[in-house]
């Protein structure tokens, strides 16, 4: 045979094999989406989560019901091995209602409230806040806290106002920047004044901290979350603000510099306690001693159900793990479901399961967590290299039927990231449409209404059918 | 210089410009996406239509109502002129609430109601049905009508039972096929039963038909629509059933044979009356002859408030003239906004709009229709040939950061539909996300908190910026 007709055999030869095993592929991961879409389980199993356990933060009475509620939907999905992993967490309590209100005396120009057409002149003025103390917050003590407001837009005038904060309760203002497509660039960017904002504000000697809750939403829920204390400063309370009662409240301060807010809040933090990461296995048939981890975080703040955050992740991990093992497939890396005990407020789920892996010298393939809500499936953010994202780039038509149509070089999901340094593993996150995400998360709003059945489903059949084709292929050099 | 480095030099110039060029693109659909996304009108206009309108069926008072709205709301976003164009339209009335029951003897097995859990056995049963009389359909007088049900699963079991159909009820179980990833390819699949379903059932004697809902939600709203009679056969009433009460009622129909259901609607079709398209327009500066149509239906089913079917469509489209005309862009084709009179139940706005438009010899480059809820975007579908598509195929990195990655060859919404064989325009529509659509659809659940704001705003942002490249580039040979 000439040589290149030989070329072009073995080319075409290439070619066809190629193309059957793509077609072997697509196959399967036609029943992954068949059995996830018609005899799937994540919804039911978010049903009970939400609705007989619903709020779980790490150390509450509502944490140890999900961790049973999760050993039994493991072994129901056919784990073949389910354990609990312990792991000490932060305890954190809101100790009773938050409540706040405002009094001031406007300066004579007419202002509006909200879109009510209430308008206000030249009067003593009260209403009340809707707020949340921030996660990890101190209380104010039964008293409360009574204070002037200063309103601050950003760091920089906090910097610039250092001498006008001692005694005073400062509000941050600032607005998710609704420019950002993608929701999460505008909550990384202003997530920084409810995290660190408190302990700056307590630096120059403010007595207390509201701040603007982070979302863009058409609600005035607030929305709580972690701050994290600088220990080598007081720790003062701390409050998110509804955004309607936000845009009031600054309206007024931009009205009258004679604002006060009493602010009351219960909230403490006690010693660590025990939780556990709740894990379930499908043994692997050719290396059982390689993991691929998926996952989502099993704690939720206190305010709702933790529906989309994270009770989506955990039942589509789980969903996972059924779906394999429904259609019979036998995995060659064994297969990990880890519902991690602690994101919210510590991280320390993530931590633990990556320690004891390092311990235990395990080696992992893939970790990959959802934990952006139970929308519909986009993408998936994978921490690879060029090359190894070229090389999978032609994974994407086997997902792209069922919404995945990018990988995008990235990180994984907070629980799964320590995997990344310790271990070397790949780490990754599903990321679904991100729209709706923030009007939801920390906030009362997080239910089981506000996740549809198909959108969470969805995102299951993108990450089974991901774990399958890394099992398979896993990501190359 | 050596031909080949002529070759390299052109080839550099042409590459270079035309990147020169996407630059320019890219920044004027970043300025199209800051005003909407900031000082967008979309989501207010829809808050007004929805709460101050609401309900809008061509020739019902609200749409009278909303042809005041939508020529206002065309004028503020700086419509250059604004006006009406008469439509006859059908006239259809629900006359009052629908209401439906059911009574039968179970034959000794237990079946369960829906997930309430309580079990029925060897009894005489009632209960209500929760239903909608379909869009266009006779009513079954102030007696009602009574008889027993025929469970029919679809068209070929209806062939074979023909002749146990006469005097009786049929139930269309017919169900949405969730293995369909995109829902809108299982409602093409299901709507047969609601459009024809009545008609076939009559053909064979029926005395009415009941519909299970076209729709795969976890509630029991059940969702109207338009059925279509053959007029050589009996018009007989027809409804919808709610799909949690249509599980129940198959469940009963399953078990026993002497099933009746009482069923009493009010609706009746009256004479056709006088409606209106409501047209805005932007003059072209170039081609002021040619132009380029942006529209939604402005009718909506009475159940509800039209926020995503089709509330959305139409203040997206009034929002892509608005940006256009707030950033400065000065078309060179002229630019139409068109409100519908009447798609629901009998699609006469748009048959209107293409007569005229052929009578008056327009030449019509592209007619854009979102008319498949506010949801985020994901592709347009174009009917353009192969070569167009591939011609167009680089805008793509201009929409994706938006949301749009895919050009889908095929048609356009059904307004715009009529332009394609009358006028050789290039029809197309806004594919956003359709998980969500056929919850909503018709349905007591189609109201404005079932809209989120940058999701309709995001679809605002691809149809201007499609729009504009449209206007700029045409779509080639």
């Amino acid at each position: 045979m000439h040589p290149k007709l030989l070329t072009f055999s073995l080319l075409f030869f290439f070619l066809a094999r190629a193309s059957a095993q793509t077609a072997v592929d697509s196959a399967l991961i036609r029943r992954l989406a068949d059995t996830i879409l018609t005899d799937g389980k994540a919804y039911g199993n978010l049903k009970v989560l939400t609705k007989t356990v619903g709020a779980r933060l790490s150390g509450s009475a509502g944490f140890y019901k999900a961790e049973t509620w999760g050993q039994a939907a493991l072994k129901d999905a056919q784990a073949e091995k389910v354990w609990m992993q312990e792991c000490m967490v932060p305890h954190w309590v809101r100790g009773g209602k938050d409540s706040a209100s405002f009094t001031g005396l406007a300066d004579g120009k007419t202002v509006v409230k909200g879109d009510t057409g209430a308008t206000f002149t030249k009067v003593m003025f009260m209403d009340r806040l809707d707020i949340l103390a921030l996660g990890n917050s101190v209380g104010t003590g039964p008293a409360g806290v009574r204070a002037p407001v200063v309103l601050i837009h950003d760091f920089d005038e906090l910097e610039r106002r250092k001498n006008e904060i001692k005694g005073k309760i400062v509000f941050y203002n600032y607005k998710f920047n609704p420019l950002f497509i993608e929701t999460f660039k505008a909550y990384s960017d202003a997530v920084r004044y409810r995290a660190l904002g408190p302990s700056r504000a307590a630096k120059y000697g403010a007595v207390a901290v509201l701040v603007r809750t982070m979302g863009e939403s058409v609600d005035n829920n607030p929305h709580t979350g972690a701050l994290m204390y600088n220990d080598s400063l007081p720790k003062i309370p701390a409050a998110a603000v509804g955004l309607r009662d936000a845009d009031w409240l600054a309206a007024m301060l931009e009205d009258s510099d004679m604002v006060k807010v009493y602010l009351r809040t219960n909230a403490q933090m006690l010693p660590d306690t025990v939780a556990h990461n709740i894990i379930g296995e499908l043994k692997g048939s050719e290396f059982p001693d390689q993991y691929i981890t998926v996952g989502g975080h099993l704690d939720s703040w206190d305010p709702a159900e933790g529906a989309q955050d994270d009770g989506a992740g955990c039942v589509q991990s789980i969903e996972v793990l059924r779906a394999l093992k429904a259609i019979g497939y036998k995995p060659k890396h064994t297969i990990r479901v880890v519902l991690f005990a602690n994101e919210e407020n510590g991280g320390r789920g993530g931590k633990k399961y990556a320690e004891a892996a390092k311990e235990a010298k395990e080696t992992h393939l893939l970790a990959l967590e959802s934990d952006a809500g139970g929308f519909t499936p986009r993408a998936f953010s994978l921490a690879l290299s060029d090359a190894q994202l070229a090389n999978i780039k032609p994974w994407l038509q086997l997902l792209q039927p069922y919404g995945v149509y990018e990988f995008q070089k990235g990180g994984g999901g907070s629980d799964v990231s320590p995997l990344g340094p310790q271990l070397g593993a790949v780490v990754g996150e599903l990321l679904p449409d991100s729209q709706r995400y923030f009007d939801l998360h920390h906030s009362r709003a997080d239910v089981l209404e506000n996740v549809n059945k198909r959108e969470l489903e969805l995102g299951a059949v993108n990450m089974a059918a991901l774990i399958y084709l890394v099992d398979n292929y896993g990501f190359g050099k």
